[in-house]
């Protein structure tokens, strides 16, 4: 590995002109010859009984070629996680995202104008919003066939004995922390064209993160709406943005496949900004009871953990999101005792989905919070507390994470030496320090049956290089990612690697852009592919040069003989001379990657990921008295990322996923009023811009992970992880309040400010 | 191959529905965000001297972005088969399609009137049209750097002695025949879209038939313009007719490069039908001297040829059309010893390219005409002449063709049972029978470096498989042969087989759409990595059942043991089972075929097909002596097909064959008058539409070719090549007079029965 070339080269991202330029072709400009535009109708209310739909008036306006409603659904079909939720509705409205009828129509325009035409009689119920309510006896039911709100749903890990573990705590610290309902914010909005072929197949053009599993999806619902043993290919357009935004398949894509059906016109859907708010699933509120305890030395005896969900209306990944807390609440630092228990509870608010960390941001607020409170309570620097507990290489964590490389340490050393921590800590003077450390799966997860990824490379008589991946670029780099790994196999410029990863008639599986697994998973599996293709480049110039395939090396597009240079052929006269032969051929080769990670047992146990992501931000507050502003002066992102590819894409996940999490933390915010979304918009919600970027430093700790490729590990999640704790630790050492309930808005900051001025705690 | 289940069967086309329902996106409905639309303007005068072009109020035309002209040519850049021809002409024109200027507009009707906006000053030049007074002493240059009219291009093939064999001969016939120009008449017209990205890395949507070749082309034109180390993906759309005419690339996908280059937007240039008769490459017009000898028993003893083929004013393909002459010429019968020489001339006409059957058709016009002028001076019936001269199994021709399987007798007999021969033939009471015989390349035709055809194939969770191939569907219905032979090997239907052939980043290298070859070699390809993921698939199911692969067979997606089928799997458990664990993978294959044929060698000899494809048609006609038209009564169309995969696409070819050679025998020709296209649309060139075909019967001789894929042999271009010998043979077993020059009008029927009437032969 000394002697790299490309890996580990800071190479901008191969689709940054594309982008930049305004090339790229995202769903929004896409279209395909015959297409309609469809448009949906959302429910007027949270929850009410649909009375009546009338749609004649708007079938009657010209250019509208199929207006749907909830009985044109076919089979009762139902989608989602659990399949509890209809892509149009019949009979009653859960949320106001509830779809009640769709058009398709010559124009977007006519579309919009036929749904104002949609005349729906409502009987208005009573909602829930509050998911603290609907697990209230008595309360009202979200699904009445389900005859509870509490989803059934196992969330539970135990390990140890933890009111053993309490009794022999000599400290203890106990609290409830809240987050909030946050969206991605994706700057290309959602969209799809369902265009069917006249045997019923499908095509769906989508800006999905997870085409494999779409596809199932799509089939399933095909076969639902009575179209058996059918075919469905999946081509993504340049994403927009995913974060877990797109790790499902939403309604808008299953009205798409109906209006198509019935049109028999290929139907494009694409949200405008206001439906992207509105009908995409975000990240969910939790409330977090949570206590740790640690002996007199500050090693960490125990952590109990109790936390409700609100799930929203119908139920999509992020009911399953307690999965992956339970990375941080049985993993972060070494605890021998962990009680964890998590209810995701149905209300009439959206309904939530997957997003970036995937829980770990929530579970890590209260848990990295709470060990600051514990740090006090037990008289040691908050910093101390880590290093006590960190986690180490080697460790086997009471979940059976076999931990491999572990560069935790370093990342708080290289906290605290950034952020003069000794110096600026435990001030209290308006300015302080705080800190947080993170572990996230950093080797893939086996949370499907398959954790794999596909690879097929094609050389031309060129030497130019096609990788037909599974794997697919959302924004996060994979591209550049995976044809370093292949250049840096075959002594090539990036420039000479084309990534195909966009459509799954020609791309192997890969089970989606999720868990940061990409680089890992499809790395690995681009290196095996592209290693297959070197060992036949090498056999072929080992019979041309009359030498051994091990005595010679490729560079540059020439293969050499490594004891005499002059020995040597050109990559592309190789390939000619194989091509261009009686019996020739061209190279292809494939290789299938599926990590030897576990999927959980019954009691949550298994080794998930092949290796674990830790890191550690700090940071310095100051903390504006007066108006209860918080600004960051300085903020260190240290991340154990086994081995940087290209630290200048790395380096883009650490500042993207630290700004979102500083929104998380400070500002960001969906306000859902009984039902309804107040603010769908981005003058209304408050994502951080480029210039609202406080000064981030990204920290890049290698440790060299031996199961990844060229030493790897995953980091598309951590960097919003731990954010909001550090802040929220640096706020206590600032002014010393504790802000428990996410955003930590200066008004939050004001008023406990004032409550401690009244000596209230 | 006594129990197959999907080969041999009549399975309609699968892209038919697509095609029939108009749902295919032919390059005219193509369309790719902030597209520019491109148009060429054409020279006023068939060749002149280009004084001025004063493009300025074209470019001041609002919605114009791009006005070039030759001067805006970098480098000089030619392309075609000796890079003779500039995609926009500098200096001189020297044909009426050549292009001066082109634009490129937000609209085609602006592009259009800005067409009409372009002013140029010609100086006219006398043109040469005609080749034989190219070739005078004293001729003016077409191309003055070339010295000659007369191409450098070493068309000649010698075997035995002809002038020895004239001596032993019993009989000699001699004659001049000759052909005109014809057109493709694709209905589906040309056209492209040219697309740089920021790196001016070019993605060319194209209705090309040779995706690998147009992609080297397009690469060295980016070479030529600056732009080195490029990369050039070439996506077919759907292709609505090919026949040859798309086998070059032309001179208006290197304007849209350049447009598109300059606009820094893509360009779309579609060809009108007006266009399309004027700008793409016809079959060029020849004229042939022959003369055949036999000896008293009929059996042949020499041929001699000489022709002269109007090239036109650059080089494309055409010029090479006398490499497959040479097949019918060497090896059409039992010939021992042979004379050929071919001439292609410049002239200032259109330039010709390659047409089904590749000259094929034009030499067995001479050959089997005169033929029957050699059978009646040797006082034998036609009919006898062939049969016992015709070729049979193992034979070794003058030219090296290793003949393997051969049907010609057996295709001779159906002609003379069908048409009831003896009975019809030789009655001259304005009713007659005539026939014809041919040979063609069945098994490829090694005229690159390389005749390959690579195929990926993948399989799905659900058993549904990707077949990724080079080859190219040009309607002649690769999709579906590929199809049955992959379905076929997998106990699959063709339903569950999905062909990817129109993208080369993802599809591996093809030689192209030519020389009748798809089939056999894609077949092939497809076949050898069928047979891999088949052995892939006995692996695995051979393990789940405790038994050997060689052991179990799979029929309709079960896979079971022979001995005892209740022992079985199904193909999607197998499939699962192996992706869906730890270390699974997804099952793929490669396989790249490049048939055993031989390129020819100096003399031209060399086995240039690995099998030979045979026929003779067969026609009784009626001519009315009154006005000269001949009626086709019945036409026997046999064909030696190795195997038919799909009779009913395989008669498809022979109809669709056999109507093109009518059209070319009584009807079709371009007319050139001084340079100019007097009949360039279709209501003035005469296509035989559905409505004028006669009753064809399409009879299939199989003969089990054992290096065809399950015995197949080619029969795309076959069907047109004996069609106008036939035709003319009967007209004088009718009538007694001989039409010597295409199209057998009748006009010159009533002439030649007025010259017979006066006693002139």
């Amino acid at each position: 590995m000394g002697d790299l070339k490309v890996i580990g080269k800071r190479i901008p991202k191969k689709d940054a002109p594309l982008k930049t330029t305004g090339a790229a072709v995202y769903i929004q400009d896409m279209k395909v010859p015959g297409m309609l535009y469809g448009r949906i109708l959302y429910s007027k209310y949270p929850h009410a009984k649909i009375v009546k739909i009338d749609t004649s008036k708007a079938e009657a306006l010209p250019g509208v070629k199929v207006v749907l409603t909830g009985a044109d659904v076919p089979n009762n079909f139902k989608f989602g996680f659990i399949k509890d939720n209809p892509p149009l509705k019949t009979g009653k409205v859960l949320s106001t995202r509830d779809e009640v009828a769709a058009v398709a129509a010559i124009s977007p325009e006519i579309a919009e104008e036929a749904l104002d035409l949609i005349n729906i009689e409502y009987e208005e119920l009573p909602g829930i919003f509050d998911p603290l309510e609907a697990m209230k006896e008595g309360a009202a039911m979200v699904h009445e066939e389900f005859k509870s709100n509490v989803l059934k749903m196992p969330w539970k890990f135990v390990a140890g004995d933890v009111e053993a573990a309490k009794k022999a705590s000599a400290f203890i610290a106990e609290d409830t922390f809240s987050t909030q309902w946050v969206t991605h914010c994706c700057l290309g909005t959602s969209g799809c064209i369902a265009s069917l072929d006249i045997n019923n197949n499908l095509t769906m053009y989508s800006n999905t993160q997870i085409p494999s599993l779409a596809q199932n999806d799509f089939l399933e619902a095909l076969k639902v709406f009575g179209f058996k043993n059918k075919r469905v290919r999946v081509i993504q357009c340049v994403i927009g943005g995913g974060f877990g935004s797109k790790l499902d398949t939403y309604a808008y894509e299953y009205i798409a496949i109906l209006l198509a059906l019935k049109a028999r016109k290929p139907v494009k859907i694409v949200f405008s900004r206001e439906d992207e708010f509105l009908a995409t699933s975000p990240r969910q509120c939790t409330i977090t009871k949570i206590s740790q305890g640690c002996d007199k030395d500050g090693r960490l005896t125990f952590r109990e953990m109790e936390m409700i969900l609100d799930n929203g209306a119908y139920t999509s990944w992020g009911a399953t999101t307690p999965s992956v807390m339970m990375v941080p609440i049985s993993s972060l630092y070494k605890v021998p005792n962990i009680f964890y228990r998590a209810k995701c509870v149905y209300t009439n608010n959206t309904y939530s989905q997957a997003f970036r960390g995937y829980g770990n941001p929530q579970a890590t607020f209260a848990i990295e919070s709470n060990l600051d409170q514990l740090a006090e309570k037990a008289g040691i620097d908050p910093l101390e507390i880590r290093r006590i507990n960190a986690n180490e290489p080697g460790e086997v964590t009471p979940q059976n994470f076999k931990i491999t490389s572990c560069g935790m340490k370093e990342c708080i050393d290289e906290v605290v030496n950034r952020l003069d921590w000794k110096n600026k800590s435990g001030k209290h003077n308006g300015r302080g320090v705080g800190m947080a450390s993170l572990i996230h799966v950093g080797g893939a997860a086996r949370v499907y049956k398959s954790d794999g990824c596909g690879t097929i490379i094609k050389v031309d008589d060129n030497g130019k290089v096609d990788v037909i991946t599974g794997s697919s670029e959302i924004g996060q780099g994979s591209e550049t990612i995976i044809s370093q790994i292949v250049a840096e196999v075959l002594g090539m410029s990036i420039d000479d690697i084309n990534v195909i990863n966009n459509d799954t008639d020609v791309c192997p599986w890969d089970v989606g852009a999720h868990a940061s697994r990409t680089t890992f998973v499809a790395g690995n599996s681009a290196l095996g592919a592209a290693q297959k293709i070197k060992t036949q480049i090498m056999e072929i110039a080992a019979k041309n040069l009359g030498e051994s395939p091990e005595a010679l090396e490729m560079k540059d597009g020439i293969i050499f003989s490594v004891k005499d240079k002059e020995k040597n052929i050109s990559l592309g006269k190789v390939l000619r001379k194989v091509h261009y032969t009686l019996g020739g051929r061209m190279l292809v080769a494939e290789h299938f990657y599926d990590p030897p990670n576990e999927n959980f047992d019954q009691n949550f146990k298994g080794n998930l990921s092949v290796a674990y992501a830790y890191g550690a931000h700090g940071v310095e507050v100051e903390v504006d008295k007066e108006t209860g502003q918080v600004k960051i002066l300085n903020y260190i992102a240290a991340h154990d990322v086994g081995k940087a590819l290209n630290p200048m894409l790395l380096e883009g996940q650490i500042y993207g996923g630290g700004l979102m999490g500083i929104g998380y933390a400070l500002g960001e915010k969906m306000i859902w009023d009984k039902g309804y979304l107040k603010n769908g918009t981005f003058l209304d919600y408050k994502m951080p811009t480029v210039q609202d970027a406080p000064p981030v430093q990204a920290v890049i700790v290698e440790t060299d992970e031996q199961a990844g490729p060229f030493g790897a590990k995953g980091i598309g999640e951590p960097g919003l992880v731990p954010t909001a704790p550090a802040i929220a630790n640096a706020i206590y050492d600032a002014v010393g309040v504790r802000i428990k309930d996410l955003p930590i808005t200066p008004e939050k900051v004001l008023a406990a400010l004032k409550e401690k001025e009244k000596g209230n705690p």
